[in-house]
């Protein structure tokens, strides 16, 4: 089967990383810290679960099929919101709501690429794009980052060929953390626009985005829609990772072609997810501004352990959103270090080879810490176990 | 764009059929009788809605990530039931959820096939595994069924090139309504590994097949899985369509290629669903009988229907499971006639030219009734406003 779509790439790299945990015990004393993977561990605030409840039992359309763009309301609710934030213009039409975030990109993908076509994802990146990627014949072209983790225009320009199709941008970043300045989207969507390819931005992680005001304002561009595809994740904001929520904001001819694809793939995201989806933006807005503000405290704690740790060797090059993405100090490369730091102290992450090409030696000294997952507590824990952690 | 994926296919036909609805009125003394798609127009059971109330209320893991390939218990329980129904060995590892049926068949064909590989597909067809053919770079070749609505092992045997990878059937049939004799699926068994091939069998509407007894006996083969792959859906059974819950069965090898599709594409089927699904399983067995005994009741009401409307010309060719398949006596062609009985006749159902190939004749002729959307008085209302349709 060395032909197929799906031997064309790799395994999930976060089910790999649970298989590191066979075998291995955790004394009550140091329990696993899992940073694997960016996912709350907390279900929905219980106000939001009692109006799923009621739904479950006195809205019949929640458990039937919906249209495949996703609930009127929900792609309404969507487009004022992004019409809001980001103080342009965004009708409902433009807007399509995904079985999560990684759907949106694999339509998006779907609808820009065909055999053949060429990707540009700056490196690191967040491997499921890469996956998507290979298994739908599509080259990814790496642009590495380098030591502030901002991808340059000027590199993804000379990266550029006839097979080019689009530049994925990630921001605030999965898995580098940094949260990519207004005037660097700008300029890749200059770019875009320039050489004829589309700008996919993926703002999964743009609740936690640490910045005040519009994080870009490439949808007050009246013709935004002519280079720009957003990708979003309800997974985050209101914890409904399981229920398979996200959204894609494109032209409304990108969306009527990946109408076709959704429509194949899962005929339509789940209504009961989509309707916690609405009740959670028209009600919890405070509460997703507490969220935000711990996130953004557990980000202090983070920058604050490892500046403890820098003596050590370890450096935090990127922080914010969910991630902290790092150098560490040891001779082996990341990935043997991770399995490592199951065994020696308990800690699970994802070491950097997962998020860079086969030949990258920065993904060999590099790891990604979701700390998004562990309070305060949590991560001064994880700075006790990586500074008694001893060279392999 | 019209080299990319999503321009190698064509719309929707399920949303299409949609839009022959804009700006048509229907009378309160006759309403739409909307026979177009599969689809449960009532929600799941009452014990059922209210064990998923507490589900949310109580169960954190129903709204968080889980495993990519389902819940370990209903993995286990799909297996179990397929052991007990087909008396044959299917292990939990041999199990994978999906968001619904529809992703099964896109995982199915990631693990089976690349770009240029050609999967057999008899005539008429379910229109999404010809869209997604289409859109992963897979050619399809048309095995036509001709009266009985049955392909035939001979003639796809004739239809084999070096690029076949498999060969998809569908039963109990979308559209056609015919359920396989079990000797015909041993048959096409027979081919496929004789050839090299895999035979992907779809049992979406298997709960609602008439025939008493294992429909098959392909799982008591103790070598089944070197050749079989089998889908299902729990959309139908449990009226839990919007939930998005399917499943494919496959070799524990094949399950780990599909893997790497399904984590790319959603991660993980939504927990609260397969929570649900696993209720339903469990505590709904006699409900679900029922549920079958009605449908079969619908069917004999459309039987008999056509009986009456046969001296007009219209023929029942197939009817089962969700479907019938007819002839029509009007000298257009089915995709003018379908909408023309939305116009006249208040009706909405599928054209045969959703389900066949661009140059098939039969597919002009031939219209799909979803009956199982409507009960016995909704079928004999069909019947009327059929009889009354004047010719074009």
């Amino acid at each position: 089967m060395s032909d197929t779509r799906t031997a064309s790439t790799f395994s999930p790299p976060v089910m790999e990383a649970r298989r590191w945990l066979d075998g291995v015990s955790f004394p009550p004393e140091r329990p696993l810290l899992n940073v694997s993977q960016a996912a709350p561990v907390d279900p929905p605030p219980e106000p939001l679960r009692r109006a799923m409840a009621e739904i479950v039992m006195q809205d019949a359309s929640a458990h039937l099929y919906g249209p495949v763009l996703g609930l009127p309301e929900l792609r309404a609710e969507i487009a004022a919101l992004w019409r809001r934030d980001y103080r342009g213009d965004v009708t409902p039409d433009q807007v399509a709501v995904t079985s999560g975030c990684n759907q949106a990109y694999c339509a998006a993908i779907a609808a820009l690429c065909g055999e053949g076509s060429e990707v540009i994802l700056p490196s690191p990146w967040y491997f499921n794009h890469r996956m998507w990627n290979d298994m739908t014949g599509v080259r990814t072209i790496p642009l590495e980052t380098g030591p502030t983790l901002l991808p340059d225009p000027d590199r993804a320009a000379s990266l550029i060929t006839p097979a080019t199709r689009a530049i994925v941008l990630v921001s605030p970043n999965n898995p580098g953390g940094v949260e990519y300045p207004a005037e660097l989207l700008a300029a890749f969507r200059d770019l875009c626009r320039d050489r004829g390819l589309t700008l996919i931005l993926d703002e999964t992680y743009r609740d936690f985005d640490s910045r005040e005001g519009p994080a870009h304002d490439l949808f007050a561009d009246p013709d935004w829609d002519d280079v720009l595809v957003q990708l979003y994740s309800f997974s985050k904001a209101y914890r409904l990772t399981g229920h398979r929520v996200g959204a894609v904001t494109a032209s409304v001819e990108r969306i009527a072609q990946m109408e076709r694809f959704l429509d194949t793939v899962t005929i339509c995201p789940t209504s009961l997810g989509q309707k916690a989806a609405l009740w959670g933006m028209q009600n919890l807005g405070d509460w997703l501004a507490q969220e935000r503000a711990e996130i953004i405290a557990r980000r202090r704690a983070m920058e604050a352990s490892f500046e403890r740790l820098a003596p050590q060797g370890w450096r935090l090059m990127g922080c914010g959103a969910y991630f902290g993405w790092i150098e560490h100090p040891y001779a082996e490369a990341s990935d043997a270090l991770a399995r490592r730091l199951v065994r020696e102290a308990g800690v699970l992450l994802l070491p950097g080879t997962m998020f860079t090409p086969d030949d990258s030696e920065a993904g060999r000294r590099q790891l990604r810490i979701a700390f998004a997952n562990v309070d305060a507590g949590g991560i001064a824990e994880m700075e006790t176990r990586l500074a008694a952690l001893p060279g392999a």
